[in-house]
């Protein structure tokens, strides 16, 4: 047992060094990392200091902003991906939020690219020379992929022999490759990837690089600190109850999760996959929303139902862009839900805050907003909950038995000391109906606020917290059902960076009283000081499929927003 | 023991009686009904002599030509109705395919058409004014939904005290009703809907009106035999199997199949409901192809996705259509891939010539034809099946023990004496990962067709048996592996009526050596004698979500078919 114990350790511990390992010796940082309570926000001028005014420049643009250059030959796919390299490599230096780095073998795609780009002069995609950063889930040739599993590395997927070990790659990676996107690392993810924080027992613990004191969110928690970090000008993640957009609103980003079908999956890694009653789903992040749909709808653009089958063949819907856009440029445009508290955990002050600016600016707009009263969202949020323990923690439980390594303390709260009894058919079936009635029920109630609207439409899309926190603190996210309730209505649902938390107006209230424990441990746990400076994001939430209306939405509020 | 069977049997048979004393004594046949050894077939001239002249003209225009008339005020819909309810009474009496007609209720909403037709010299909808049959799976105001139950009749689905017993309906039923179709019955099927046959301990056994020595096939099998007497211009049925594509082929009639999520579900009977893992899907039935698209897409004109949460948000593709009509007049048009035996069981001989009819008058038409050889069928029908074991029998023996009454002997076979052990989630996950690689494969198959078709794309659609029966005899249904495959890929599929059974042509293969015990039996049950005269189907295949494309391509080989 002892022995067993420090062989997983050793492993542990070798593959961390080994990705601090990879990055060039150039690029480590020598002097001391200050103290969170020294430097808590390493965003900014912090992380600059390690980058030149070229690097700062090209890390600094945005990907439609890069891809701009990169398709026109004004900056060579090289610079840029040497340049997302560097910043990558410091990011992870602050934040532990690399899994794996593959920097020569990108720069000999970029070589590759740029070399297409002076015989032709037209870029190879949509995406020419665009550094894309990938959560720890996905298969490149010659890399890794652990998951955050100890017993996965230099596996595939925990088994040792399997043939497509270093030279299998998911589907996403091969259209990204076609669309002229360069890879170069994977991101941190949390064992399991059931968890709105990102630990594991190889890299650690991924920090929020806004606050350090405060997590950058799970399960796609890499991609959010890198991202955040602009070590990386957009990536993807995957979400089965938030874990897209918890990291993305808890580090300033937009984060899509598309509806399930809508976005290739195939010969993607996962937690206890094959469980297809409430899927996971694969959707980016990045810094803007206009770079968001620029990846998404690349991909689109490759056709994807036709080389995975559990795709929908639903390209990009201009028409669906026009319609919003038209009904944008009337005089009494659009309405809005508004849902402040689940009546579960109530958001803390900052979150609170945020969503009155988002109120506010889109009223200045003319829109109309009205209080959002759906079927209780604690009748569903349970119904997703029980998704994650069908098999009794039984595919978690072999992950981790592999190495012998412990499972994570939150992971452990999750999923007990071993395996338990699983879900049998009935069970299962039973659960399906109690979600499905829940889903009818949601849908006839957001159909019938056409009567309560000025635009003779239901509502066009509905606000919401993404989390009850701007981000948490270390090893106190304890509540996802902000979003898990949208893994739940399979809705598309799109975060919205507001703003950041204000030690001097995100005042504790102190005459709250809590509604529930949980309600009171997450009140209790705000603490103005401790937060200052976070990011605060809202979500933005439409009905199944209609990612192209949010995304015109998100980046019209975007707009609004910045125009304050 | 003895006394709850007789208690059984004698709610069985008062349902029974029930359903001809709904039928309008005048529409009652009086003298002997021939047997089937006088008289297989009862569709054309024998079914005839039961009704006016008006009466056939009218119920011998399909639906589209019916609408035509009742959305201009030729005819009136309570006229037409009334054809149809007679229509409907003499099919009952000939093949046992009603279990419920409600013709007042009927007429009383044709009435309501029509005064609104006088009113306002426009139709209600698409559908104005045309009778719509149901699979009993439908639940309608004040109708009873039995689904083959005796345990079920006059509850709701099971339960006695449900509120929603008598006043619920389906959303399908409401969308029909909104559209301007008139409903009037609803018809067998057999209980468990697991069948590819017919029969329930209410009604008996419903019968092929083309060949009463041969089954109307199942689960819609009420739907089959009925609209082949034309008793009905159309109706809907579902399909987990193959149960609205095998009433469909073995009736001469058109029968589609749509991909899961295009078609609303909501709120019909079901068994084994809440199995999610492969579903089963609604679709229409009718006698022409034109008819089948104008149902199909007259209920995504409702935006079935606002009011069922399962549909996706996918109205008619126009563009579709324009792409494959304008494919259609090329000079080099479409490759087909064609499939003519499966490997597991051949098909009998009408089944062959069918496929060489199809395949003639489609490269007369400069079509391009090839072999169709995709992953085997075999790996993956099996895994179809395996979805309808998930719960050991329990749903399926639950509703049988409501009454007491035994399982008819095919079910007895499938489901055993009780139910058995349950699959767990790891077991069903371990299932959706098979099924999953299976349609990679598949799909990779597809694609890569485009280096052996002479048009530069992939195969645009396959061609196969839908059965490999023209139509089983009436307890020998045996094989299903040619719908469950697409049930399994979950491709859109669409029978296509080709020709019917010649017994001086369609000889026996005396030199076949069969490949497995099921192939031999299917190959000895073939006998010209009996099966002479029986309709001969083929299944048109496309990719997930092709129902546009698919429907216009059976009306354009339906058009080759009827020009040779």
């Amino acid at each position: 047992m002892e022995s067993q114990n420090r062989l997983w350790l050793s492993r542990a511990v070798e593959k961390r060094e080994s990705i601090l390992n990879s990055i060039p010796g150039k690029w480590l940082i020598t002097g001391k990392i200050p103290s969170v309570e020294e430097q808590p926000d390493v965003t900014g001028p912090f992380v600059r200091q390690f980058l030149s005014s070229r690097e700062i420049e090209i890390t600094e643009t945005d990907a439609v902003g890069i891809v701009a250059k990169t398709s026109t030959g004004d900056w060579s796919a090289v610079e840029v991906t040497q340049a997302f390299c560097h910043r990558a490599s410091i990011a992870h230096q602050l934040t532990n939020c690399l899994h794996e780095t593959f920097f020569d073998a990108a720069l000999s795609d970029a070589k590759l690219l740029d070399d297409h780009f002076a015989a032709f002069k037209s870029p190879v995609g949509p995406l020419h020379g665009l550094p894309v950063s990938l959560k720890d889930q996905f298969h490149i040739k010659n890399v890794d992929t652990s998951m955050g599993y100890v017993g996965w590395i230099d596996t595939f997927e925990g088994n040792k022999d399997d043939a497509r070990k270093g030279t299998f790659e998911s589907e996403l990676v091969q259209e990204l490759r076609a669309l002229g996107a360069v890879l170069y690392c994977k991101t941190s993810v949390p064992a399991t990837l059931m968890s709105g924080e990102t630990a594991n027992n190889i890299i650690g613990y991924t920090y929020n690089p806004k606050n350090r004191n405060l997590t950058a969110g799970g399960s796609s928690g890499g991609e959010g600190a890198l991202i955040g970090l602009k070590g990386s000008p957009g990536g993807f993640g995957s979400d089965i109850g938030g874990s897209i957009r918890i990291p993305a609103a808890f580090n300033g980003l937009y984060g899509l999760r598309p509806s399930v079908g809508r976005f290739p999956y195939e010969g993607t890694a996962n937690s206890m996959d094959g469980q297809c009653s409430l899927l996971s789903v694969l959707g980016p992040l990045a810094t803007t929303a206009r770079s968001v749909r620029l990846l998404f709808e690349s991909v689109l653009s490759r056709k994807p139902w036709i080389y995975d089958p559990l795709v929908v063949e639903l390209p990009w819907r201009q028409y669906q862009e026009e319609e919003i856009q038209s009904l944008l440029s009337t005089s009494s445009p659009l309405c809005f839900g508004m849902l402040v508290d689940d009546g579960v955990v109530k958001p803390q002050p900052p979150v609170l805050r945020a969503l009155q600016v988002v109120g506010s600016v889109l009223q200045k707009a003319s829109h109309e907003i009205i209080e959002w009263k759906p079927p209780s969202h604690s009748l569903c949020v349970p119904l997703v909950e029980k998704h994650w323990y069908l098999d009794g923690g039984a595919d978690i439980h072999k992950a981790f038995a592999l190495s012998g390594e412990p499972l994570a303390p939150a992971m452990s709260v999750r999923y007990g000391a071993a395996a338990t009894t699983e879900a049998n058919a009935s069970e299962i079936a039973a659960l399906h109906r109690k979600l499905r009635d829940y889903k009818k029920e949601y849908l006839d109630y957001w159909m019938s606020t056409v009567v309560q609207t000025r635009t003779g439409r239901p509502v066009d899309a509905v606000l919401m917290p993404a989390a009850p926190y701007a981000a948490a603190r270390k090893g106190k996210f304890a509540y996802a059902g902000y979003t898990m309730i949208l893994n739940g209505l399979d809705y598309t649902a799109i975060t919205i960076p507001v703003t950041t938390v204000d030690a001097t107006i995100d005042k504790v209230d102190e005459g709250y009283q809590p509604i529930s424990d949980k309600d009171k441990s997450v009140h209790e746990d705000y603490d103005p000081e401790i937060y200052n400076g976070a990011h605060v994001a809202v979500q933005l939430v439409g009905r199944r499929f209609q990612e192209e209306k949010m995304l015109v939405l998100a980046e019209y509020i975007g707009k609004l927003l910045s125009q304050q």
